[in-house]
């Protein structure tokens, strides 16, 4: 009997390979075919066996880039096509800022059996990577994850009174292009402007780099110091632990990384 | 030379060995000792070579667990010792909702280089588990965590008004113990008590069970299906896709997962 057709929607987490989890690593090696994203970092492709049937279904510069439908469709044609072990592997989480459950719905009402494998989401990853601690005792006691991306030339439709909070961890997904708008707004709402702040680009990766700074100096900063996509920027008291935390400087593995964090801090100073 | 010493802050994530990062599961195997908490599950502890040194510090039933001044201790006086590679595992993400960053600052105050692995976050991966997505579009388009935890017999210090947001995910950690003060106050802020709400115990693992219910049923429900800790504590719009999203049933994996969780899904009903 000929088995069964399956999706896997797995997150990939924000870019170091050794982030994955094991199950996801395992059904890389297993998959028929991998449906992958743009933020899914090259290291991690190539972790696919090379006889691994592979589509790319995220945007690249200048061209067009495959609708959610069309997304939709190629798996249920894949799994249709007989394929049973199917990954659709995504940067971070699946069902965090993610298009994953529109998928797992579509994959529901066509029938076809799927599992979701999480991965972790940049708000974690990122920040560990920075020396970030989302809560600590004292400075933070929750946690708030948004987006900061929203429909072209619009505002973005947040409750800025309630994400105005001292005692709260605010992520901000994809916000590099509206931090004027996050700083101005945080601050109108009553969030001092000397909160500590962060923009942490290419978190996780060999090339991560990060800013420490303020609420008032987000925008200045980002544009001084040129951060550019993915960024992840986190406001919140933790951010002043940063210097302490700071861990990828110290690790027996890491000391190739060493020498571009020195520059990027003696670039904060 | 002698290799330095180096403390591993690790998160061993919710449960399912599989949710282990590469990088967790490596350091596990490589570990001179592993000093690991009360929520690390009995699984993972199995993945620790037999010949490595083990520490439980976490709390057994009617004994007194370590304190954190003595956890510090013990881990600087591991490495004073000569051990090289010491695991500190951790449940969940060392930098959420624990004290991972209080060690590692006690780790930098002494001169003790470190590391952080950051784990998978109940919030996520339990979610996932129980096919809930944190946020999709139209449903939930923000996050937040908080811990439902508190001193004895105090009232929790949340802000109530803040969290009453139905475009928001509310997910609350060690909230079991509070539910009649979480659901009775967030409904005075103005949630609605048709809010659909989710009960979620023993995540990830094998015997995970959980509950869809509303915000206003959560305590009776607890109380009658006998949920008991650890518990996840999810409220939000999303909630209501968990029929839907349901996989943990249809995995070629977790056949033997299926008949628990229709038990659940029949109590429920």
């Amino acid at each position: 009997m000929n088995k069964p057709p399956h999706v896997y929607l797995v997150g990939a987490g924000p870019g170091d390979p050794e982030l994955l989890t094991v199950k996801a690593s395992r059904l890389l090696r297993e998959a028929d075919v991998v449906v992958y994203d743009r933020l899914v970092s090259a290291e991690i492709l190539t972790m696919i066996p090379s006889g691994t049937a592979k589509f790319y279904v995220g945007k690249a510069a200048g061209h067009h880039h495959m609708t959610q439908d069309e997304i939709n469709a190629l798996l249920v044609q894949l799994a249709r096509a007989g394929k049973t072990r199917i990954v659709r592997l995504k940067g971070g989480d699946p069902l965090i800022f993610d298009r994953g459950s529109e998928e797992a719905r579509y994959l529901h009402e066509q029938g076809i059996p799927f599992s979701i494998v999480p991965g972790i989401t940049s708000a974690s990853a990122c920040t560990t990577y920075a020396g970030i601690p989302l809560t600590h005792r004292g400075l933070a006691r929750s946690v708030r994850m948004v987006t900061g991306h929203c429909q072209k030339n619009r505002p973005l439709d947040l409750n800025w009174n309630s994400l105005a909070d001292p005692d709260t961890t605010l992520v901000v997904y994809m916000g590099l292009g509206h931090l004027q708008e996050i700083a101005t707004r945080l601050q109108h709402a009553g969030l001092s402007g000397g909160t500590p702040a962060a923009i942490i680009e290419n978190g996780t990766h060999s090339d991560q780099r990060r800013c420490l700074t303020t609420l008032a100096q987000l925008p200045e900063q980002a544009r001084v110091q040129v951060f550019t996509t993915p960024s992840l920027i986190v406001i919140g008291r933790v951010v002043a632990l940063a210097k302490e935390l700071e861990w990828r400087q110290t690790s027996d593995h890491e000391q190739a990384f060493a020498e571009i964090l020195g520059q990027s801090i003696q670039a904060e100073a």
